[in-house]
């Protein structure tokens, strides 16, 4: 059997997802608390988003092996900036990384000459100029396959710096504005990085058609500014819809799944 | 010459927003930062609203004596849970408190079986059963003027205990309900008492006819529970526009201003 958890939590005091050694990492808070709950340790266990210290998740998915533990055991047991938002079994084999067709991040700008108070953790303030129509060009380069070499550390990890955008756009609610993306994976600080560039187009620091250029695979001091992370918020993972599978006598079993 | 100072804080580390010795309080910060850029005391400071602890802000307005004073000194000087949004002349004798007309509220309630992480701070997280048609009937009763007894402690100092409520209602955006009121003022605890005891309407708790006998006077103990203070949040407050003052020689003078 394989269990799905979906997660949310506020970045703002951990040092990201990903077990580091002295550090307060979500996934140590969340393997503490499976080990308790199912009085072993928790067996492959994968994540969709392995999200940076400081970036915020609302739709965050993780995989087990195992029976869906229950949600409200978790929950009791996580401290209060990660709670688990549902349990439910999973196609046998099911692995939130290496299944997962999309993700998408919102990353949240407060356009306004005052400081801020009240969303400090989840938003910046940008106080600075900002063309929208720029803002929105930018974002209209980005559907499609690019190298986003530019965006993302040059000591990195990654082999293969090509990511597909499904679907890119910033939208408006009064000062605020949020950028929206879905990509079939991202590299690290891609998002940060892209939004920090926009920023700086829309601020008049550098031309769209320089941009645009960027997509092509430049290097990474072509680029802008890596934007903080407390912008940041993971909120959907999506996946195919399993087709069922037959037993030996010939009905359809296995649940399927799409979010 | 009068200043009105516009500002939004975080409720959450502060003791409300009152001076209370030895307590870290709004007022007291704001106080210590005017003292800096002023080089005196400041006089003369009135508050829209005196919020309890724990509870928010987002259109707080202040009054004090003197020119406006820079809101980006200020801002460098006040901790980054409160900030200045606005300062500007204010008509003479303008008093932030006695000149409100009305100020206007929300109470957030997350309505979902899982525990929340993200918004913990700002919004009430509510599992129980709630029904929706029982919200919007407990809200359609508030505007008008009634005897709010029943929602402020009894051990109190208020002596009257009649108020306004100028318009109240609940709306929906998927599991949030946010509940807005807007009266000429409110008695301590009123709003946290009026949500909760609706929530025990909406639970099926307490009738609707009782709930509204309340609003004629009842004692405390008759009202339902003080929901907690993170989920209210003190966004607007109203003042009327200032009919201009004649000077000697007839020429209309003084600022106008609608809030």
């Amino acid at each position: 059997m394989t269990a799905r958890l979906d997660l949310e939590y506020d970045g703002t005091e951990f040092a990201g997802w990903a077990l580091q050694p002295g550090r307060r990492t979500v996934e140590a808070e969340l393997r503490r608390a499976l080990e308790t709950v199912l009085r072993a340790p928790p067996q492959a266990l994968t994540v969709a988003g392995r999200t940076d210290a400081g970036v915020h998740a609302s739709g965050q998915v993780v995989s087990l092996a195992g029976p869906p533990p229950s949600p409200s055991s978790l929950n009791a047991l996580l401290p209060a900036d990660v709670a688990v938002l549902g349990s439910a079994q999973a196609p046998d084999g099911f692995d939130a990384r290496a299944d997962a067709r999309s993700r998408s991040y919102v990353y949240r700008v407060l356009h306004r000459r005052a400081r801020q108070a009240l969303e400090r953790r989840r938003v910046l303030w940008w106080p600075r100029r900002l063309d929208r129509d720029l803002l929105h060009a930018c974002a209209a380069l980005l559907p499609g396959r690019h190298d986003f070499t530019a965006f993302t550390p040059a000591e990195t990890l990654h082999r293969h710096f090509r990511r597909t955008v499904l679907a890119a756009g910033w939208d408006e609610q009064g000062d605020e504005l949020r950028f929206t993306i879905e990509a079939d994976a991202f590299l690290r600080h891609m998002n940060r990085a892209l939004v920090g560039t926009m920023l700086e187009v829309a601020g008049g620091r550098r031309e769209l058609a320089a941009f645009e250029a960027l997509l092509a695979g430049a290097p990474r001091e072509a680029a802008g500014f890596t934007a903080p992370p407390h912008g940041l918020c993971l909120t959907a993972v999506r996946y195919v819809v399993p087709a069922p599978r037959l037993t030996p006598a010939g009905a359809a079993t296995g649940s399927s799944r799409s979010t």
